[in-house]
């Protein structure tokens, strides 16, 4: 058994600079309760002269991170660099193959070539460990691989990006538009200065990807998926959702539905009432539901220099007290292999918000459409915008995910529908 | 390092039966997961003829449980008789002793004597391991001792007995008395024939106390502190409460204050939009303060055979492994010596209920003892029961437990005091 461990820590932004601090202040600590010992021998980042809270050690620099994997004297390599490609790429591929244990918060990478790197990291006997990645500081991905390995997962849903669920929450709360809180988590540091992938999905994407491997014991589906963001949403939705006593929610979910794995992200009306929609703010919030747990649920801040170092902490926790484990808590040859559900199929009531024309013969063209594909109206609002144009708002009875695309293709072709119809799946309380 | 495990389980009521049905069901499993081989070696409840799920093999039978500690082919026992004493401590002490790993669902004994406990095991090498005892399914143990290790927790508090919360959860629902519901849960088998240790406290005294002790680093207080259970609390506190904004929650409570542990167990008014408010019926939730993570909340089923099963099974995974752990994540060496935080000093606000004779002076004498002990009104409310008595209900402002205490003793004394004054704390949102 390894008791000494020698580190390099790549990265040295906002998180990268916290986790540095935090290892200096808690060296002794850490190894009392780990019976390891361990120094930093590495720090590498973009910048030496950017401004940090700490002074870095120049003889600790190492100009080319990707030289660590060669390095006799480096046996943990926390990566916080970020990014599919391009060094963390080349770092993380590297040290896995050369035998050192990998920390990274890097959803991307472990998203893309998550597979690949499991199975490297198996066959050398290393950790490739990444509780950072998901969550922010809520444990889901150890508590998956070991508290709930006696499970028989079938369900994993929940909020999985603080950004969009601060701009969610926020509109709501102040009756602001879209772009103006936008803006305003920007100057907050909620959003970054281009927020493309989290408002459309992307960031969930990865993140419940990555779970829906550790829950199901399936290699990471490289497939595409239904994934929708939050870009056409506004006030007015957020407004009428309320009026049903509904909340709208960005989700990830993935579900076993007849040994196909449906998955998909997109936003959701959700119930005003249920567990998920007091989710406010920056928080994260994930449920877990099998067999013979019942239902679990986690909650807490979704990103942030502090949670992020609580769950690299972790990981280090592990490698220094020499635990090894499965990165995905499975052997990769054992992986299940289940097909994607066509999510066609999927079955939900749909909230429908069209900006119209206000004409005769309007409303009749939609109904019209919406009944030959088999649609119907469970609720039906209109409400005048200005002399010329109205706002319908529909929410239909249990449809086809089919037929609902086909319908909207339909009255998007319709010369009085003036703006993007606006489509959101609902949860009733028994399905997603 | 050791790769087949020798499993002797030792009681077989409504849980143990499910861990066997499930290892039975479930070895290949367990055993492609974990890198091990298992075998269950023997099998002790107090009754063989019994009804269980499964038939027992009489070959696996052994009648005197405390004979397993020294038997060659045990290396692990788990341990689901319950209480403090009797088998279940000769059974775990006798076990340490001789190298034997435990899985126990027992807080009764890890209240009671889990630092003699803790102290043998981390002198023998061996696991003592007790994710069941806490929260049902909820894996708050593990999740303390390895997930949030980085962090300095200041502050942990929770719903962590199901019973007593169906009590109040049903109460408020149906509108029906204390004593419906306690039958109605006894038929559902939420509540013992004898309540007593959930209704009183008790229940939530061993697991604040163990959770205190795994987040603080210190020995388990086997000190006296506050216990008030829920047995005073009735239809028209719900109600009372309700008209305030808030709900009664029973709540285990523990945090650091002026370096001093400030533990206790009581009921709690807790305004009606906060989390904890939102944990119904026989769920726990438990929230953790700390850095750098912030606040997380779990939340899950409680109590059941299936939430506890799963737990068990956590804990065989790790000692499958070959995790070796100190039982509170510490050694017990380095346990910290915090003392208690004097209660006398807390203070609140304060939610009291009075049955008093409905005659002139009444209300003065009350309002004059509260004055003269320095506690002040926030809101008041006076109620005929019928032609001779009412009911008060004062809310307070802020104010000292001790002098609170005071009060009511001077309150208590007076003739016109029909019934037991109810008195419960209230949280606001900052303090608890």
């Amino acid at each position: 058994m390894k008791n000494h461990f020698n580190i390099a820590i790549v990265g040295l932004g906002n998180i990268g600079s916290e986790v540095l601090r935090y290892l200096n202040k808690n060296k002794k600590n850490i190894e009392r309760t780990t019976n390891s010992t361990f120094s930093i021998n590495y720090l590498s980042a973009r910048n030496l002269k950017k401004k940090r809270g700490s002074s870095i050690s120049k003889k600790l620099w190492i100009k080319n991170p990707v030289d660590l994997v060669k390095k006799k004297n480096v046996d943990v390599i926390i990566e916080l660099v970020g990014g599919a490609e391009g060094i963390a790429k080349k770092l993380v591929f590297g040290a896995l193959k050369n035998k050192k244990h990998i920390i990274t918060a890097n959803k991307s990478l472990i998203f893309k070539y998550g597979n690949q790197l499991a199975q490297i990291a198996e066959k050398n006997s290393v950790n490739l460990l990444f509780e950072a990645s998901v969550g922010g500081g809520i444990p889901i991905i150890k508590s998956i691989k070991e508290s709930l390995v006696g499970n028989k997962i079938f369900h994993i849903y929940g909020i999985l990006n603080g950004t969009t669920n601060f701009i969610l929450t926020e509109i709501e709360k102040t009756k602001k538009s879209f772009k103006e809180i936008l803006n305003k988590a920007q100057k907050l540091g909620y959003a970054e200065p281009d927020p493309k992938f989290d408002l459309n999905g992307d960031d969930v994407k990865s993140k419940i990807s990555i779970l829906s491997s550790l829950c199901f014991k399936t290699a990471i589906l490289n497939k595409p998926f239904l994934t929708e963001g939050i870009e056409n949403i506004d006030l007015e939705d957020i407004n009428y959702a309320k009026r049903f006593d509904y909340k709208i929610k960005l989700l990830g979910i993935s579900e076993i539905v007849n040994n196909q794995v449906k998955i998909r992200v997109h936003p959701c009306l959700i119930h005003k009432n249920s567990d998920l929609a007091k989710v406010n703010s920056v928080n994260n919030a994930i449920m877990v539901e099998g067999s013979p747990i019942g239902k679990i649920v986690y909650q807490g801040l979704g990103a942030g220099k502090g949670p992020t170092t609580s769950s690299v902490i972790s990981d280090l926790n592990s490698i220094l007290r020499n635990n090894l484990s499965n990165p995905f808590g499975f052997s990769y040859k054992s992986a299940r292999k289940l097909k994607l559900f066509d999510f066609r199929k999927h079955t939900c009531k749909y909230y429908l918000r069209l900006s119209v024309e206000d004409k005769p013969g309007v409303l009749s063209k939609i109904t019209s459409i919406l009944s030959k594909s088999g649609i119907s109206i469970q609720n039906f609002l209109q409400k005048p915008v200005n002399k010329m144009y109205s706002s319908l708002v529909i929410i239909t009875h249990l449809a086809v995910e089919k037929r609902i695309q086909f319908a909207l293709k339909m009255i998007s072709k319709q010369k009085f529908v003036k703006e993007k119809i606006v489509m959101i799946r609902i949860r009733d309380d028994k399905k997603l």
